[in-house]
């Protein structure tokens, strides 16, 4: 029971940390304005205790509909999800749900710019990749193609991006990238 | 302690109902992709019954740092607030918080379109307000100036939004001319 608690409290916590850390810099530094969506929370009971704040005490988790960020950086609207994980060779799809490849295609064709952030721990490599190539990969998989993202290819179709010490993982120079491909 | 309850899961619930079945029709119809952000919560203490999903034990409700909606809408980044109230003659500022004003500000630098839904609950009249105007009256405010827009000036600067069968609430339209507006 213990181990449960920690293995999902820290899973993903690395990346998002990182990114939460960089958000917060890009406000201060007024280059971006993104922000983590709240994990949406099904509240059922909640006590008012007199002259305090309330106290909810039974709720669950909810599924999100969407991804894990969302803002806006120089008019566009960015839209992404970020994923960690331990496989050397490629990215495991599995990782992603339905819902957030639906969101993705729903989002681009209101000319959003989406993409991930994934986080190869062991080799510490973080890339952008635009979402496209993401859906193509899901859609292949659907029709039994295969079930991960090579590494060979997210270092050849994505923007690698370097840790710094202000902001700890400075995206926004993945995205600018990614803006001018689009651009062309 | 059950009026307060009451109070509290109604207070604005109409103007939101009918913005989020707007916006479910919105991504049925693939018109755009809007959704409220959930509100944040800190959750302190979760049980994990064997063999089920996780029951929060304890949380509470954090003040948002941001606003109500954002989302994608023809390439513009759409961030808003849905505020209502029950006077006759002038919206109260007192029902903004700095944050949301800060919030707004800060997306306008990104080029975001920001604003806020404003519903006259007696009369069951609601505007689309750009947040510019806001900001204005907001900043007037701190610098003792009125304490409220009047509604005849949102009449006279904001868009009115008709109700209808589906979307109940079109306030897309509204969007439209604010986009007009702004890029002459
Ligand atoms: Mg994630
Ligand atoms: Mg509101």
């Amino acid at each position: 029971k213990k181990k449960r608690d920690t293995i999902y409290s820290n899973r993903g916590m690395n990346l998002e940390e990182d990114i939460n850390t960089s958000n917060d810099y890009y406000l201060l530094v007024e280059r971006a304005v993104i922000h983590k969506k709240p994990t949406p929370i099904q509240v059922v009971k909640v006590d008012y205790p007199s002259r305090s704040a309330a106290i909810i005490k039974e709720a669950y988790y909810r599924q999100s509909s969407t991804t894990d960020y969302n803002g806006v950086y120089k008019g566009y609207y960015l839209d992404f999800e970020a994923k960690e994980t331990n496989n050397k060779t490629s990215f495991p799809l599995k990782n992603f749900h339905e819902h957030q490849i639906v969101h993705m295609k729903r989002c681009n064709q209101q000319m959003g710019i989406t993409f991930v952030l994934i986080r190869f721990s062991c080799y510490n490599r973080v890339f952008l990749l635009d979402s496209s190539y993401l859906i193509d990969f899901w859609e292949n998989k659907l029709n039994n193609g295969r079930k991960s993202i090579p590494l060979a290819f997210i270092e050849s179709k994505g923007f690698e991006i370097g840790y710094g010490f202000n902001p700890r993982l400075d995206y926004l120079v993945a995205v600018d990238k990614l803006l001018e491909m689009k651009m062309k």
